[in-house]
């Protein structure tokens, strides 16, 4: 229980945000309209929840510790849909290669070399890059996720992390992967929640996605899955079984029990239906900078996605296809090339393209309501942003100042369950030199290839 | 003449750049390939010029003063080939609107507000964002340029400035643009050259075209001009005299004159033969933010006109459109939709990347081997970035992370003309609060469209 206010025994907040502008409202699903803010706002943290938000001027009782926030903007923290973070390791190694030379003679080749501690602090880096960038929560699919989840316990953010298969890997893959999400789901004070991680329907067969669906729905977790990548998937599962990858997905069961969908280039009209049917448990990350990067033709339909009530959130995949975790980013580039793609300027306002980030990447990784809003009730997950640069002013239109303006950079600070981790730039739960120091003697013995083996075959 | 060494009898150089990983080359114009650099360099610079290249370990004279490098790349300062930089003050003013509504519905009307003052203001504070993100040259094409020049001249940039005019101004458009570069060209050390400036051939007659195109011949000088800006108004063109934008600029004489071409979405193949013609006096600027977020379809065919020699490189636009003045950022976009546009992920490597940044620009405003490569005898504009950040480590590919982690705020020093401008973050010719205070005052006036007028009107 908050100790009280000695002489109006109100509750004394751990942390008040004073003075700021607050991001207080984006638009419903689906609805193409305005940002809301509000100027001179306090928001008050107690528990690591947000307990009251209002106007600075109002009486307050004391809090223990309070952030003045004047000039900055206060958002909800950047939700990442899904990445693989400890490949921040492999950050570079294989650019300017088409997706299946990527996969087959750098990426899988290299990922042999991987053990826990490279996962460890590979993951640790991630983190750091995280949050100097404004992100507080991210959904990780990725091996030794056992490490992934030490690092998220240490470094304090909030993660759903899947430990990822492959049907290659015989009947472990999948009991690891149920073994791992029953440990950790709930843990660091409810941080860490978990999924299903099969990699994707072409590596992954109808029994392992059966298996997922039905360990989901036991432990009240999602699966997390790539699937419909890209059109050429998609045109490979219709020509090889007649179905797309998403309706693999329906048949076995994954819709049903609720996934998380990476990457959904792939995604065709009949899908987007199916998917409507289960827009309260499924939803698409979207992460265009690797997408263009490696030519993966056309760009997820999301257009279609949010009309039919679909969520959509940013990612930033891993750092070895994006090359940066930086939602700010994806979120500019996801806007612009909307825009383009459906050959429509007033198309994807900035209200939308702060809603992916929001709301609507919280239900995509299954926490609305939870994170990705600054309201009462919800986890104090926000960060104040610095709009007084030059590059950001003046500020004729807040919400486009952040959706087009805004570097990773002008995040001052990053608050997570209510503690901060970065104040005024500098993080607070990582040890920046001898962290690159480990990682950087790492990173070179994870590049060799003389070994001849790989841990997959990207075949599609 | 440049003090000597008391000993050796050796110059001593202004200012001697130490340790640093340095830029030193990029693949000619139409060469995809890589970039090259030279690790603990020593970069040495008298009288704005770069004097020495070589390895810090050699001995050396001392120099007046020295910047240590050691964990910095240094490489050319970038040139951001057309802006509009005073519309720093119409930032975020016309978002999420189709293109002729930005011109006819915000733009144009708001322009009839900007004067004199607002023109300098404006584009100090466009000086101060470009030299914070590592923009040593711009290619500026707007109004009241005697101001614009006068910022030049006090921020310390270098800049081709010309002086916008449309037909509908009569004769007196013309003649102003002229006398504006007949005024300015060569002053401030040479750092300020300029262009004759007819805003585009859909708001300028042949006639103007033709006088613009001697004026530039005899002064030497080239002309800035918006044209073919989307395959629309290439269409119009075709549709109305029977010949393409590119095309009135050759049978108008500005192809011979020599042009900087913005923007150039709208090249077809035929125009690229005739600009390949003039491939050693025309280039085409490109800013795909602004491209993609105003939706006017297909971008510019770079693969086309780097294939037949024409020089490219990158522009913001101005802020108004692009949101910001960013060349990494309209670099890094670049790259994705290029790759993207030719269904191809091994076109368009790093090295091609920074090519168009550097020597492309330079030769598309040009200035070809005076600015836009470390190299004995150019200019000194040489800025030094940060890749020791989480977002950049580690260091597997250099040439991809300059394209495609550094953030603008990785830019830690920016060199004009010997002068250092921003050393450590700190700008050193701008005082950042008195220019805020009076920028934020002077940009909601400017807004103001309750007057009914405009300064031209949109139709193609």
């Amino acid at each position: 229980m908050a100790p009280r206010h000695p002489t109006t025994d109100q509750p004394v907040a751990d942390l008040a945000i004073v003075g700021a502008t607050a991001l207080v409202g984006t638009p419903a699903i689906g609805v193409d309209g305005l940002a809301e803010f509000a100027a001179s706002t306090t928001i008050e943290i107690t528990d690591g929840a947000i307990t009251w938000i209002g106007p600075s001027a109002d009486a307050r009782p004391s809090a223990r510790e309070v952030i003045d926030a004047n000039g900055l903007v206060a958002m909800p923290g950047l939700i990442n849909t899904h990445c693989h973070a400890a490949m921040t390791f492999l950050r570079g190694v294989a650019e300017d290669v088409p997706i299946a030379n990527w996969f087959n003679d750098y990426i899988w080749p290299m990922e042999v070399n991987v053990g826990g501690r490279d996962v460890y602090i590979g993951t640790m880096v991630a983190a750091a890059e995280m949050i100097e960038s404004g992100i507080t929560s991210f959904a990780d699919h990725y091996f030794f996720m056992d490490e992934a989840a030490r690092a998220v316990e240490k470094s304090g953010m909030r993660a759903n992390l899947g430990s990822a298969f492959f049907s290659s890997q015989g009947n472990e893959g999948l009991a690891h992967s149920v073994e791992f999400a029953e440990a950790w789901h709930g843990r660091a004070n409810g941080r860490i929640t978990t999924s299903i991680a099969p990699h994707a329907p072409y590596t992954c067969n109808d029994d392992d996605l059966r298996g997922a669906a039905d360990a989901a729905r036991r432990l009240g977790v999602r699966v997390h899955i790539h699937a419909a990548e890209d059109m050429h998937q998609t045109q490979l599962g219709v020509d090889g079984r007649g179905i797309t990858p998403i309706q693999v997905l329906a048949e076995t069961g994954v819709l049903d029990a609720g996934v998380i969908i990476a990457h959904g280039n792939g995604i065709v009209d009949a899908d987007i239906e199916l998917l409507a049917t289960h827009r309260d448990r499924v939803g698409v990350t979207h992460g265009p900078k690797g997408y263009l990067k490696y030519a993966l033709g056309p760009l997820t339909p999301i257009r279609g996605l949010l009309a039919a009530g679909v969520p959509v959130g940013y990612c930033t995949d891993g750092a070895a296809s994006n090359s940066t975790l930086d939602v700010f980013e994806n979120m500019r580039i996801t806007a612009i090339t909307q825009k383009h793609a459906a050959n429509d300027a007033t198309w994807f306002r900035s209200g939308t393209a702060l809603q992916l980030a929001g709301s609507g990447a919280a239900a995509v990784i299954g926490q609305p309501g939870m994170i990705g809003e600054l309201r009462v009730g919800a986890r104090a997950d926000v960060i104040l942003v610095d709009v007084s640069g030059f590059h950001c002013q003046p500020l004729h239109d807040l919400a486009a100042t952040l959706v087009y303006c805004v570097q990773a950079s002008d995040v001052r600070t990053t608050i997570v369950d209510g503690n901060v981790l970065m104040r005024d730039r500098r993080l607070t739960t990582i040890d920046r030199e001898a962290l690159l120091t480990e990682f950087r003697q790492r990173a070179s013995a994870l590049t060799d290839r003389s070994h001849g083996r790989t841990i997959q075959d990207y075949t599609t």
